[in-house]
């Protein structure tokens, strides 16, 4: 019982107790394999959200460290991801200059104000919302961020200075119209990083395949591509200083030492205006995470609590925020590494917290001379597999429905940005639900051969009296469907003009709420003044239970409850 | 053919074309009794609207004949009524002074507003939206509304100036702070007024019926008690000059002449500003007509046409806006005479119109000396039936969560406003429903006895096997409730780790959507990689089609689809 407690207040405790030594190697090699992929990638989607680099390697130590406590995934790697980085950029864009005090301050904000989301979500447990960005809506969302980043990086892959803020068509006839303005240099070093890492994905692990090499090991080097890189071309960028012969622009100075104490300045100005895009955040941030955890879980048959895991990614955004960083989430490559390096329990994200933190203190001063043109191509690299085409052609052929959402979200992304395309999405999802929940299933049926078995009219053959409509609804009744419901049986009595007795099959319904409940009591009084008698039939027992707490059988009278359909055709001389 | 052509366009041609001689008597009668309520009414509701009586006047000519031709009820009588009166009111309010050529100006616009929002949801088959405008949201706002509208004739009542714009709580602090200041005349009246009213609402049938008058007199006779206390309080007021000598407000001049032609403005500011105020006009027009219609056309067996009736009130409302007119709806008390005192089909709306017509061209000098307070009695006893605190009662006691939408609707209309109210209705509506609907019915099952039979295992005795968890869904599977699909299958094979297959029992689901879809090939991978081998069981043939047209079914192996539930417990060793 006691321990229990704990583990609610604190879901680690649970891995912590069961601890076994043989986990240890696995969680070892995964933590460091993981810090070796996550440090150049916490930089570039630091400099993608406008910030300065130590940003995002702060929030990939304090973070991942309180996830570990308080979230309830094993496998999960919390730190800077592209998505939620182009979000908060968007976000700060129209408030500060990137890189300013300001905008760092900003950015801390957003990311309390997303932690305090997830945790209310977490708390008042309405993680059902996230069922609201559905499948389409979040691959359309994140195909056309991936394309917007992709594009945002043309001024780091060619030495340009676009405008900031441009859009997509804007920044291309930038290019365009600026043929000579290219950095030659820069240029090469984009062209060799983009090369060498596809390469390293596309190429290595074959080849030491083919070398005999075990797949294993394979993995962890291609992994390891993204540090490969960044080493060979700093190496590089220092010997020749490029960033001072030939104008290449690199990371320069990273400050040294541990993440500083951050408070999140209150200022009820900012707090209202970037609270719609902390919501945003961290809707996107959990339907993300909780994706990602969800499947690694399954793999090893474990489980994750979806209201556990809102506030495990709450408290690490609170804790980005008090430690100089920006909002964070579950990244999905990392997380793959991480798990499929071995990681077994939190205590792999803790190692490359650690190992995040030791860069930080001693290693700053190495990357000096790491070109901003190889963090471009690494987020490039990165964000390329976001791109989800397959989803739109599956969606298309499947349902076209799912596929207008996909559209709409990518569209609106791709010409009025990120936060609007989100938004338009979730509205487009919510309409078409609505619409479709608006549309019960509806059967006429009669009875087949002599039997008691009573199937719909118009798909099998059986039979029927003039005086009885035998109705079933293949869906509870709710204040969304019910006024269809109405209207089809209001319409089907006009109909039939010899009507005497509508049966209302209730074998499907199992809850009727109090919208519905005021319609049916309409529709028994309309049908009477229309000399109509009303019936059920087949209610389920907890239906009849609310029911029986209603006058609404007094109400239904002469009208009758039978047990089954058959009992009522009997009952009213349809036999 | 071509008279089904005529007919869609002009729905009126049906019932002229069908027209039978012996409707003519009742249309007849129903068209004066009608016109005999609806002119005190009708500047009644101008008044509240803060506009001039003659506006009401006009706003119940050309809309009624243009909703008889347009519209598809036969009965619903047309014009202004009271909670979009105070709609109107709230809208204008903050945009120019009651009364003033510019808040007639705006008045037009929103009516030209609301019946445009009103055709295109028509055509665009929006109708179904109302469905979230739920039973007790509409229930709480008209409960508030009533009681705002009744507040609001406190200055009318007791001659008092009270400001513009006060709450309730400010109009009730400044009656009793400026306890010398009513004006004694107009409070008499009122009081006579309202007596009289009530007496002839609540004992005139009774004692009529006492003396053997036929009902149907009597009921007509109460009908016209309004225009029966107006003309004897005007006749009162007039004689004795109460204007000049006591200072009491009476109606004062009012153009004779019929409706002018009136062009709304177009000023784009103006028209965006007023968009979300006529779209809330609209819907609750709609909603408020279409719930009336509905019940008086199914007390004769006729039909009602949701899209149409669009199409009929948009109609109606443009007309209004280009006659000098307000906003219109179908007005509740008013159809209800109508289709009492013997209405058969919409000539009688059009006699209506025509006797108001003649009103306004001859009788306006009549109106002079009518009492305001005579207005404001017929005002707060027309709304005081609105006030519908059994909803709340049988809603409080059946459904917990359609009372909370009752009150969130009630509560806000009353402290925030009514436009607020009815939005705040509405996005608690969808999240209860967004809600639910992430929780579908899922049912464990297992064979009854020997048989074929597979029921749940929590309320029924059952044979089960540890290898095969069969799990049967309530609802049709689509994005809003997949992922609890998803997490409840993932949580009972990691709780039930002996579980080798899962067999999933289709026989509930209708359909599944491009989300559902996705998240069950997801739910296919995640389980084999737990080594759990996923089986449909009983899927309905549409839904196969569908699946078929996809790899699913490629994907699902080496899972099978199993006609029935038997078939896969056999084939699975379960037996």
């Amino acid at each position: 019982m006691r321990t229990a407690a704990i583990e609610n207040l604190l879901p680690a405790y649970k891995w912590m107790r069961e601890y076994r030594f043989q986990d240890f190697p696995g969680d070892l090699t995964a933590g460091i394999i993981t810090a070796i992929l996550l440090v150049p990638q916490a930089m570039a989607y630091s400099i993608l959200a406008g910030l300065p680099p130590e940003v995002g390697l702060y929030a990939s130590i304090a973070p991942p460290i309180l996830y570990a406590l308080f979230g309830s995934s094993r496998a999960l790697a919390v730190g800077p991801v592209a998505v939620a980085s182009l979000m908060v950029a968007s976000a700060l864009g129209t408030i500060a200059v990137p890189k300013s005090p300001d905008y760092i301050a900003s950015a801390l904000i957003l990311a309390v104000l997303t932690g305090i989301f997830l945790i209310f979500m977490g708390v008042a447990k309405l993680g059902f919302l996230a069922n609201f960005l559905s499948h389409p809506v979040m691959s359309g969302f994140t195909s056309a961020a991936a394309i917007v980043i992709a594009f945002s990086q043309l001024n780091h892959l060619l030495g340009l200075n676009i405008p900031r803020g441009s859009r997509i068509d804007e920044a291309v006839l930038y290019v365009f119209s600026h043929p000579g303005d290219a950095n030659l240099t820069t240029v090469t070093v984009s062209a060799a990083g983009l090369i060498l890492l596809l390469f390293l994905r596309w190429y290595l692990n074959p080849l030491l395949d083919r070398f005999g090499l075990h797949s294993g090991v394979g993995n962890a080097l291609v992994k390891a591509g993204p540090m490969f890189v960044v080493i060979l071309m700093t190496f590089l960028s220092a010997k020749m200083l490029w960033n001072e012969t030939a104008g290449l622009v690199v990371v320069g100075d990273i400050p040294a030492g541990l993440p500083p104490l951050t408070i999140p300045a209150f200022d009820v100005g900012v707090w209202t205006h970037l609270s719609a895009s902390a919501a945003l955040i961290a809707l996107v941030s959990f339907v993300e995470s909780v994706a990602i955890a969800r499947v690694l879980a399954s793999r090893r048959r474990q489980k994750i609590d979806v209201n556990q895991e809102l506030v495990g990614l709450g408290v690490a955004n609170i804790g980005a925020a008090f430690t100089g960083g920006s909002p964070v989430c579950g990244g999905f490559s990392r997380s793959v590494v991480n798990f499929s390096a071995g990681a077994n329990t939190q205590l792999a994200a803790i190692f490359t917290a650690i190992l995040i933190a030791l860069s930080v203190l001693f290693f700053t001063p190495l990357f000096y001379y790491l070109p901003q043109a190889v963090l471009a191509a690494i987020i490039i690299i990165a964000v390329l597999g976001l791109v989800d085409l397959k989803a739109l052609r599956v969606n298309w052929l499947y349902s076209k429905s799912d596929a207008a959402a996909w559209i709409v979200t990518f569209a609106v992304v791709m010409v009025e940005g990120i936060e609007l395309g989100i938004v338009a999405g979730i509205l487009v999802s919510i309409v078409l639900f609505l619409w479709r929940s608006s549309q019960p299933h509806i059967a006429v049926v009669g009875r087949v051969g002599g039997s008691e078995h009573f199937r719909n009219v118009k798909r099998h053959k059986v039979q029927t009296c003039p005086h009885v409509l035998a109705i079933r609804v293949d869906e509870s009744l709710f204040f969304a469907n019910t006024r269809s419901f109405e209207n089809y049986v209001l319409s089907a009595v006009v109909d039939q003009p010899e009507v005497k007795h509508v049966v209302f099959i209730c074998s499907a319904i199992n809850a009727i709420d109090g919208s519905a409940l005021e319609s049916l009591e309409q529709l028994v009084s309309d049908l009477r003044s229309a000399s109509v008698t009303f019936h059920l039939a087949e209610v389920k027992g907890p239906v009849m239970d609310r029911l029986e707490k209603t006058d609404f059988l007094e109400h239904l009278k002469p009208g009758n409850v039978f047990l089954s359909t058959h009992d009522a055709f009997v009952a009213l001389d349809c036999t």
